[in-house]
């Protein structure tokens, strides 16, 4: 029994993760979180560390996505539909607060937030057997940033080459402007080796961008990068108000069906899991690598538990 | 067992399909025709109805539609892709050539093609325990017409008010507008029963709009008119541009598909089949009443054979 804690193919090996994203291959379950509140202090982030792992360890998950969260102030004049709250940095947190978890994990960096040598410094000390990252560029061009994500490719390149790196994924953007596809071959041009896509409330948009990056993957005869289609419950329409700030387009009917719901969470929970499968189902029938990421947009316990029961489902359906 | 024949529940008898719609319930499938061109002879127009009936027999259908096609010049400043063929009036192919069909037909009616005194005396002469009619009113506002949809509503009304009638349904309109769910229920005062989409293509769309319809008929406490959701087979580029042209949307993974495929046909089957099992789905779930109506939009062998067979397996797929 001894030798097989070496082997690259027993489940659960922290290179699984990894090593199937650089191969180019699916179908791996990630989980989303939000560090704590910037606030909180070092024993009650300890607490909710060891909590949240409690309820992942259980789900056979394949890495999780830490997310850095800024105020965003440029995206939207509408007024944010929940106040900002700073969280604890997603690399501390996961530095001195998860350090158990044995798995793959994918930190966020939104690039415009940090100096080119804070940067640099991060990239050069994380561990590319642990680690991989994605650089979140400014959410829109007139934001004031401290490093362009164009830059911090470079950075990247230059301190971690080994590091792997992922993008952001943007369906609704597809919708706008039909250019997303390239925008993602530039950025694989750049390095990228995934993308993960905002959370997915309209699957047509999904299709229409993948359809469209697959397609011209193969007119260029690049490998495709695999996609993590990011799903969430909504348990209110205030969580739904705040999704849609957050740019997620939310179809008419999934908005009349959460409003006239009797219970929110529950009918939120069974369109992420029909979503989900429709989406499984295309990409399979179209050999298009992809994994599922289920991301916990609200903090309320019910939403978070709901999240979890949703991951436990869906790693039901993919084949690992 | 004589004592069946009488029977309101014995499958395919012609009372069926009306008895269902005027009781507001689904899952029926019905298989739509354009009758043979203006210039087929007598002797012809039979061979063709005889076939189409020998082909259609085995489906278990629960009745027929029958297209009233006009030029549609006013529709698109865009050249059509295939050159408009006047064809058979369908009340007339009805009258001379599917005498044997037994089960109930809906014979669409392009009103603004005919006068007042036309209309009223073919729907004062038409048998409402066989037939029932989907009055179709001007693709623009601005084309020539000899009678509005409104006054055609008013002459059903006053000249065969039991004759069952139908309205078209367009999904587009209502990603256009907003407003296709209001315009359908108006449609319902003036006398609808149920009402018929154009084909398929973008079940968002079609979701959206039975979903605004639904909701806005709980709040006005008005029950629900049964859609029939139209699918077709596309077997070729040159196809999908004609349905583009008759207004039917069509997302862009479904064309890189068909563009790729290296069977159009078999694709596009697939993806019809597909769609008509999420709407189903959909439909269920929601308690909408719905059935499914297949139409052949070209007049190519392989083509109707295809849209013979995707009946068949739709069939399977709907409760009777």
């Amino acid at each position: 029994m001894s030798g097989m804690g070496s082997g690259d193919s027993s489940a659960g090996s922290p290179m699984n993760l990894i090593r199937r994203i650089e191969g180019g291959r699916g179908e791996f379950l990630l989980f989303a979180l939000t560090p704590p509140r910037l606030a909180t202090d070092g024993e009650r982030a300890q607490e909710i560390a060891d909590a949240t792992l409690a309820r992942l360890r259980p789900l056979g998950l394949d890495g999780l996505i830490l997310y850095d969260v800024d105020g965003e102030t440029e995206r939207n004049a509408v007024e944010r539909p929940f106040p900002f709250m700073p969280t604890l940095d997603p690399a501390d947190y996961l530095a001195h607060n998860l350090g158990t978890w044995q798995l793959p994990v994918i930190v966020y960096r939104v690039v415009g937030k940090y100096a080119p040598d804070e940067l640099r410094a991060w990239l050069s000390a994380q561990d590319p057997a642990r680690l991989m990252t994605v650089l979140v560029g400014p959410v829109s061009s007139s934001a004031t940033v401290r490093t362009s994500l164009r830059d911090a490719h470079a950075i990247r390149r230059e301190a971690n080459p080994r590091l792997l790196l992922g993008g952001v994924a943007i369906p609704e953007r597809h919708t706008r402007r039909d250019d997303e596809h390239l925008r993602l071959l530039a950025k694989q041009d750049a390095g990228c080796r995934f993308f993960v896509t905002q959370v997915v409330y309209d699957v047509n948009a999904a299709k229409n961008l993948i359809s469209d990056y697959h397609y011209e993957c193969r007119a260029q005869g690049v490998s495709p990068a695999p996609f993590a289609f990011t799903f969430s419950v909504c348990g209110s329409m205030k969580t739904l108000e705040f999704l849609r700030w957050l740019g997620v387009g939310v179809p008419r009917w999934i908005e009349n069906d959460l409003k006239h719901a009797s219970d929110t969470l529950e009918t939120s929970y069974q369109q992420a899991l029909t979503m989900a499968a429709e989406l499984i189902a295309y990409c399979r029938a179209r050999e298009m690598p992809f994994g599922i990421n289920v991301e916990s947009v609200s903090i309320r316990r019910v939403e978070i538990e709901a999240s979890v029961r949703l991951a436990r489902e869906l790693r039901g359906l993919l084949r690992s």
